[in-house]
Parts: structure tokens; C-alpha cells; sequence
């Protein structure tokens, strides 16, 4: 970077001007004019005004103040999609505090590790999930305050009783007790807003942040990118927006802070629960939503039980590849859906179908083949497909090599592993560990992956941890596990396993039992545990002797075993 | 501005991340992506694509060092709106060199002035503006190189007798010579792009600057602004677009760097001729263009001739306020508007029609009535309206004061101006001198102006210059010039005049011949003449005993003189 070239005097900001900082303040400047009277629902329990959401943001921040929390600490939250969630997006970060969204799908195991490393000093915990953090004393010591939201039904007296004694305050009677004013600051926009985890090959899972420059960039050409697509499409002022991305997910893909930035209608879900969800779009009339493709496949199973289909619900698609039949269904089914491509490094979205009058020559056929690529890449994103050199690939649609991206909202390592940091950025380039190719055209296609893990429902499984708990069989001599394509979870890990000479009469369901009893223990998430056990007389192997989980996908694709 | 509050050892970059510099070369990822086989056309003249387009930016940037510029230095354009003009938009700034968009339409004293004032080293000068400039050497002496175009049919050898000896060589030679491979650096995202005029209430223009960064956000914001409104209104993918806002006139409110960001299809109409608009919007089937009023009536006289309609042309509406009877003949002629707010201050976008589900219970009146408001705040915008003593007023609809604004892409003060700096900058805020209402829903409707100027055609007139000049007519004893509503230019002056009383008899004609001489010696621009003197007994004075031009304005729209 060199340095300014043209700051001289002449052009000098005048004594009183504002110098204006990317902060996630700063998404809420057009709501606040244009949005007030607009609503915001929790499923069917709350619904409230942006006016409201407002005076709610102000007191949560006087809640984290007067609890005696200061800018840069951590606030963890571990609650399903609700209007709580979506007043932490901003009240944390706007405090100048970080935001850790806990992804609560992972092993207990796991979830602990996120919060050991992270150490926030506050959580924000709903009741269904106070298991999993136990005696927090003991078990994430640096948790201070525990704020705690419960939605059973029941009066505030038996929810006082239920509450560990741990528990500095319930949510609700914090929040109105503390003021509806609070002065948010300016600050540098460079500022960590949030932090989450990945699971990535190796057995513990990375922490990913993000700055607020990052997030409202990310939510400013998402949206874009969105908004873009041709008639009945693309995002809208008068869109109905309500998530099925998980808020711990990635910032549900930044659309929460892109639906209040806009100042959309927001409903959200609670659970995802197949028929609430439905529900809910049906009665809030939902125009705009996103979601893996496990979660589109769940929608059109529950509406296809009530004989009914959905009328132009927009779907943003990302997270695994779309089959073809899961997409032909979807377009019958009244949904109109977007594919797309990001990661949890990337914010996320880093491409998006861009659809326009480039399409309307393709047929019918062709057209699904091409909503089920990747999309092109979003406004300000740079993208190249490198060989192993780091030679970068012509874009002729053919030629494939690793991807690697620019983009101004990519996290800047992982935390507190520099190793892995150094390792995800190479030469100026994030590199995404994904096998593509890209067409002269722009449209992106992931082919394959050189990290050794497997994306079920939207969620990553180690391979080499799955691996590591079936060995531990005594039948076992070598075990492989690999992703399957699989039309409800887009993939589904698959065991491949060679016996010693004398156990060869041992059943797959001996195996698999090691793999529940891990995930019963909380080692393992239930997704980890394979579907099935293909038995091998030998394991395929590279020439250097390495397994070749290459040749492996490809035998099992073929159901050549 | 606080420091920055978690950076700590934990969240450090990454050995070799990317740090993304919001910079004006990043506005062409996608499209060198998705783009290079889309097409960019000059009128009827030039089509070539994005692919030689890109080259054709490095092929300029190669011609400007060769020159020996240097980053930092100020490269102004004298073209009508040409392919030449879009690559200049980017190749300039791009080099780190600062763009300066000159109005062609100013009087000649004050295309002079605004030359000797911004000293470019370097001009791309159209022949037809060639008289302009004079004797640059005397007249404009910091310009050391001349690059000439002419789009005159002839032979290359006809074109180099006519230029004058001046002249450093003509552009596509240029560009022919020059290397198509240019390695564009990163630099720091607040060097200075771009410069232009903006004319005001007193004599000489002043200066505004713009970033790279606040050209990246103002584009971003700006057409998500527009991609969000409801179908058959909003920009998408598969426009075609066609500006109708001058080149040189705030950055053709950054939809040529829109456009190209997204990778449209783009048409460049040169000088605007009506018929040749129209031909354009025909032929290559324009859906997407901006302009002012002016520009609106002149397509909709146009088309009435040939009788025949628009097909749902989206026309971005901004730099005066539409009149009820032109956006009804607009919706008749199968234009879709939407109207806007912005200032050569802002870069210019503020505020922008959002054409949601809000509107769909208004009546068509309302729904017409709704259209020529000034829209709602863009994304990232704060407004406030504000009284005389900086106190903030509802936004009901009712309240009425100055409009005073926050957003990222605002000048941060006037060129070589800081006094007219610091009084556009006060606490914080940018003040427009516009006299505004915000209703509850956020629209925006300027009702009065504190500034004394006269906006025609979407350029400013300075009521005080044309006063002084015909002040000069011996028969004047006071005189006032308003701007009074006018359905084909938005506003036209009007000169109020008290003869002495020894020149009772004068006639309108000769006081306005002063005006007419000053227009055609260059000091006055033509549309700066007024269309009409209005004779008085006496002028309306304020308490305080100056011209109350509040009531005077009053009097003139009520017709009641």
C-alpha cells in the first residue's frame, strides 16, 4: 500500500466536517428515518416496531454497560433465531463489544472449546441450552454474566425458580429496567464486531471475526447482488424477510443486518421446525428468505403434505451445491431460489446468481443446470482459479485449480492461530481450499475440495475425527470416511473400512455404534455419525501411499462398490 | 473518533492477507469476470467490449505516464458523453490522478475559471470545445499537454491539419501507440478521484472533491437504492443503460461507474440531441437512464412527434423537482420514474424514490402526487431537519427547516475554500441550505431554499451575478432576480425591476439586452438570462430592510403581479 498521494492542504476537511466510519451504527440510518412504523416478529410470540427495536437496542446496551462490561470484551449468545438475537447483531458490536455467535449444533464438546477460546465474559443463554455449558464456573470460567431468555410458557415466578442460581438476570427484566437512551460512539471502523467458529479437517474448530468495515460491506453488495436479479427474483423494498440460516450462522449471511438496513418487514423463526416454519411464511405472507439446501428440501416435503405450494417465495441458496431434482421441485413448487457461494471465512457471500436476460434462450433444462451453479462473483469480489503453482487459470469453464478470492470483507486470520491465518492467506489471496472452474461467462462451479471434510446440512464434519473414533474399533485395520452426494443433506459422510483378516465377519452396525456412542457423549455431533459402511479388501492409495479419497468419491458416486 | 478499541495481538492479519483498499480499480472485478463480452457503444460511432475495454483503460493509463504525469496531478475532460469520457472515468483516477469533469456549460469566464483554479497538467480536449480554452498557454497556462478527439467525419490526415499546434497528439493515436498492459497500484482509499464546479451564490464556482472510497460507497449505495424498488422500476441485470445526466455533471451521479461495477450494456449518447436520445433509447432498447426534468420533458415532446410510446424506460429523476402534469405525461409515455435528491456536495444520491407495497393503496393521484417527492434516505444516510438554532425537528410531515445530512461520500470542504468549508460544515453536519419536511415514512420534500440561486436545467444560475449585470442599465434603480417553476426547465429567472423614476418608460427588452451581451461575451451563461422582467413600485424588503425574496417567490407563483 503506498501512501496518500494527493492529501495536500488544498484539500483539507473542513473544521466541522464528520468523518463518517463503516460502523454497524451506521446500517440503521435509513430505518430510523424511513422504517419506524415497520414490524418485526418472533414467530408468533412477539411482534413490535422498528421504533421499538430501537428503544430495545439502547436499553441491551445499557444492560452490557451497567453489568460493568467494557468495549472489546466478548458477549456469547446461544439462542435460536428470535428479535433477541437480532438486538444483539447490533447492541454488542455498537457497544464496541464483540459479538460470538455459538453455533449450538456442534458436539457439547465442541461448544465448550468455541467458548473456552473465544472467552466471552457475558452470555446471552436461552434455557434449552444451558446443558450444554454445565457449571459454567467450572467449565467456562470466563464467563462472568449469564443473561438468561426463556420462552416456555409459564409466569416470570416459575421462571425465576428454574433459573440456575448463576444467573444474573432474566432477559426481559433486564431490559426494562434499564434505560431506552444510550449514546452509541463512533469508533474506528476497523473495530472487531464478531467472531464465530468454523470446523475445519483438523479436529478443533477455527475462529473466524470480522471488523464492522467488513460487515457493512458484506451487507452493502450482498444486497446488491440480491436486489440485481430480474423480475420476481431479486430482494425488494416491500419484501417480507425472515431467515432459515441460523443467526449463528456466519451473521445468517449478514441478511438480518441487510432486512434492517433496508428496513424490511422481519419475521424470525425460533427453531426451525418444518411446519412452524411454513406457518409462518404462510401467515406473515414471507416473500424473502435463505437457506441451505437441506432446509429448501424440508419446505417443499412439508408443503407438498398440505397439497399446497408456495407463491414466488425468493430463496436465497448457498451453503452446498443444489441437485438438479432438488431444484426442478423447488421451481414447481412456487420457489423462486438463488444459488450462490460463500464460506464462514468470507463473511460469507462471495458469488450469487446474477440473473438476467443472458438466461431466457436457455431451455428449460439448461436453465436449472445453470441455477444450480455457483453464480458470479458479487460487486468489488476478485476471484482466480490458481494451479498448483499459483499460475492462474484461464476462465473458459473447463480448465479447474483452487479458487482464490479478494473481496474487502474476508476475516484477516484465524484467531489465535496464526498458523492456520498464514496458511488460509497465501500470496495476497484468501485461498478457499475449493476445486473450481469458472465460465467466460463469469458463473462459478465448485467441482471438488482439497479440504478432507464432508458439508451435511449445511454443517461440516471432519473427516479425520470420524475416522480417528471408528478406528479405535478392534476390527478395524484402516478406515476411510468421505462425502456422499445425498438429495435431503447434501452430502452424508460414508465409512469405507478395510477389516483385519481376523475379524472379517464383524458388521457395520458394531462399527457404527462407536460413532453414536461418541456423539452421545457429546464428542461427536449426531450428523458425524456415517449413514452407512461400505468393507473394503483394500483402501485405495495414492502413489505416495496417502489415502486417495479422490478415486474414493468417485468410486462411491459411480455405486462402483 | 476513539482509538481503536480490540485490535490486540489476537486478531492480528495474517502474514500475507489482502488488505482491500476501497479504490476505484476495484469497481471493475466483476465485471472483468462476468463481463468482457458485454458491450459498450458511443452513440452510433463505436461498440466494443468489455474485454477491449479494459485494455483500452490501460492503454490510457500508459498514454498519461508516458507524458511524464505524475499521480497527484489533475487531468481534465472537455468531451461530450463518449466511450472516451467512461474511460477517462476510470483510467485517470485509477493512475492516482485526479479527474477533473469540466462544465462545458458554463460561460467561457467561468470554464476558465474553474481550469485555473484546479491547474490540470493535462486536457482531453473535444475540438468542438476547442475555442473555449483560447490561447491555453495565456488563458488556462497550467495545462502542459493537450490530447485532442474529434469525432468529425474526415481522414486522419484532415483531423491533424485542423488541430492546433498546441496539441500534444489525438487520442486513438494515442491509445494505438500506447502498451494495452498497465499494472494498476493499490493506494490508500481516501486519495483524492475526482474534482468538478459547482456554481453558487456568489460569483466563482467552488470546488468539491471527491475520494476513491466515497466514489466506491455513493455507487454501491446508490444502486442498491435503485435495484430495490419494486418490478419493472428498479436496475437489474439485464438493463441497458444509457446516461442522460452529462458526464461532467457530478459524475453522472456515479451510474457510469454503476453500470460498469454491475456489467451492463452500456450506450454513450454525446451531446443530447433529442431526436438522437430517442433513436439511441430505440435501438439499442435503453432501460435504465437518469436526468432532470428538462431532459424528461425533451424525450416526452420527442416521442409525442413520432407518436409513439416508451416500453418502460426507468428514468432516475433528479436535480429539480418534477412537476405533477410532466410525471403524469411521464407515466402516459410508458416512462417509469423515480425521483431523487442529491447535490453536487454529496456525490450527489441522498435520497431515492422506494417504490414498495406502501404505495399500492394510493390513489393514482397520490401515487403521482408520492412520485415527485424527493424519495427516502439512500442506504448509510442520515438526515435530520433542523431550525435556526440547530435544533432538530419531528419528521411529521409538517416541520419545516434546514436539511442538514450525514453520509459517507460527502466533500469534505470546498477546493482552495476553507471558509466556504467550514460554513457547508457545522456541527457535524453537512448543510444543504435546503428547506425541507420529512414525513413519518421518511420521504423527503424540499420546500424552499436558503441559498439564492436559480436552478435551469439542472444547472445553477447565481441570482446575484445576474443582478449586477443588469444593475448596470442606467434606467434600474433596484433589481431582484427569483427563480419562478417552469414545466420544460424546472426554473427560469425572473427579474424584478423599480426603474428610477426619470426612466418610467424603459422597456424590458433593453435591460435584458444587457444579459444577452454578457451571454454572448461569455460571462454569463445563456440559460442564466432571464425570461422575463416583471416591473414593480416597489421591492419587497425584509424587516431588516434586504430583498425578501421568500415573498417575492410568494407573490410571482400566485400570479397575483
Amino acid at each position: 500500500m503506498t501512501t496518500i498521494l494527493n492529501q495536500h492542504e488544498d484539500y483539507r476537511q473542513a473544521e466541522e466536517a464528520y468523518d463518517f466510519p463503516l460502523i454497524i451504527k451506521q446500517l440503521l440510518n435509513r430505518a430510523k428515518i424511513a422504517s419506524s412504523d415497520q414490524t418485526i416478529s418472533y414467530a408468533n410470540k412477539v411482534t413490535y416496531t422498528y421504533a421499538e427495536f430501537f428503544k430495545r437496542i439502547n436499553r441491551l446496551a445499557n444492560v452490557l454497560k451497567n453489568t460493568g462490561l467494557q468495549p472489546g470484551d466478548v458477549v456469547a449468545v446461544m439462542d435460536w433465531d428470535s428479535h433477541r438475537y437480532l438486538e444483539a447483531y447490533f447492541a454488542v458490536p455498537m457497544s464496541g463489544m464483540i459479538l460470538q455467535t455459538v453455533n449450538i449444533r456442534l458436539s457439547e464438546d465442541k461448544v465448550l472449546y468455541t467458548i473456552n477460546h473465544a472467552k466471552p465474559k457475558a452470555l446471552l443463554l436461552n434455557a434449552e441450552f444451558a446443558p450444554m455449558i454445565k457449571d459454567h464456573r467450572d467449565d467456562a470460567p470466563s464467563i462472568e454474566h449469564v443473561i438468561w431468555v426463556d420462552d416456555a410458557e409459564g409466569t416470570k415466578e416459575d421462571m425465576k425458580e428454574e433459573m440456575p442460581d448463576y444467573v444474573e438476570g432474566e432477559y426481559e427484566t433486564m431490559l426494562a429496567a434499564a434505560s431506552d437512551v444510550f449514546d452509541f460512539p463512533d469508533f474506528d471502523e476497523n473495530t472487531i464486531a464478531t467472531t464465530f467458529y468454523t470446523s475445519g479437517t483438523t479436529g478443533d474448530p477455527k475462529g473466524v471475526f470480522f471488523t464492522h468495515r467488513q460487515i457493512v460491506l458484506q451487507t452493502m453488495a450482498s444486497t446488491l447482488a440480491s436486489a440485481l436479479n430480474t423480475e420476481g427474483q431479486g430482494a425488494r423494498y416491500n419484501d417480507v424477510y425472515m431467515p432459515m440460516t441460523p443467526l449463528f450462522h456466519v451473521h445468517a449471511w449478514c441478511w438480518p443486518y441487510g432486512a434492517t438496513m433496508i428496513g424490511l418487514k422481519q419475521v424470525y423463526p425460533g427453531r426451525y421446525v418444518p411446519e412452524v416454519l411454513v406457518d409462518l411464511i404462510e401467515q406473515h405472507k414471507v416473500t424473502l428468505s435463505h437457506g441451505v439446501p437441506t432446509i429448501l428440501q424440508m419446505l417443499l416435503n412439508e408443503m407438498a403434505t398440505r397439497g399446497r405450494k408456495f407463491e414466488g417465495l425468493k430463496l436465497l441458496v448457498g451453503g452446498s451445491k443444489l441437485s438438479e431434482g432438488l431444484a426442478k421441485s423447488a421451481i414447481e413448487s412456487g420457489i423462486e431460489f438463488m444459488s450462490g457461494f460463500g464460506m464462514s471465512e468470507s463473511c460469507p457471500v462471495l458469488a450469487r446468481m446474477a440473473f438476467g436476460d443472458k438466461r431466457d434462450d436457455l431451455t428449460p433444462t439448461e436453465q436449472i443446470n445453470y441455477r444450480c451453479l455457483s453464480g458470479s462473483p458479487i460487486m468489488l469480489v476478485s476471484m482466480e482459479i490458481w494451479d498448483e503453482n499459483g499460475k492462474p487459470q484461464p476462465m473458459d469453464g473447463e480448465s479447474t485449480g483452487e479458487l482464490v478470492i479478494r473481496a474487502p470483507w474476508l476475516t484477516q486470520s484465524y484467531f489465535k492461530n496464526p498458523e492456520a491465518g498464514n496458511e488460509l492467506w497465501r500470496g495476497g489471496w484468501m485461498h478457499t481450499q475449493d476445486i473450481a472452474c469458472i465460465t467466460s461467462d463469469g458463473t462459478l462451479s465448485i467441482t471438488d475440495r482439497l479440504k478432507d471434510v464432508i458439508k451435511s446440512g449445511g454443517e461440516w464434519i471432519s473427516s479425520l475425527e470420524v475416522e480417528t473414533i471408528l478406528s479405535f474399533h478392534p476390527s478395524v485395520a484402516d478406515v476411510a470416511v468421505i462425502g456422499v452426494p445425498d438429495e435431503r443433506w447434501g452430502e452424508r459422510p460414508l465409512a469405507l473400512v478395510v477389516l483385519k483378516p481376523e475379524y472379517i465377519d464383524t458388521k457395520a452396525e458394531d462399527i457404527l455404534a462407536l460413532g453414536h456412542q461418541a456423539a452421545e457423549k457429546g464428542h461427536l455431533p449426531k450428523y458425524g455419525v456415517p449413514s452407512e459402511i461400505k468393507f473394503l479388501v483394500e483402501m485405495p492409495k495414492t502413489s505416495v501411499g496417502k489415502l486417495d479419497k479422490k478415486k474414493m468419491r468417485i468410486m462411491c458416486s459411480e455405486k462402483s462398490i
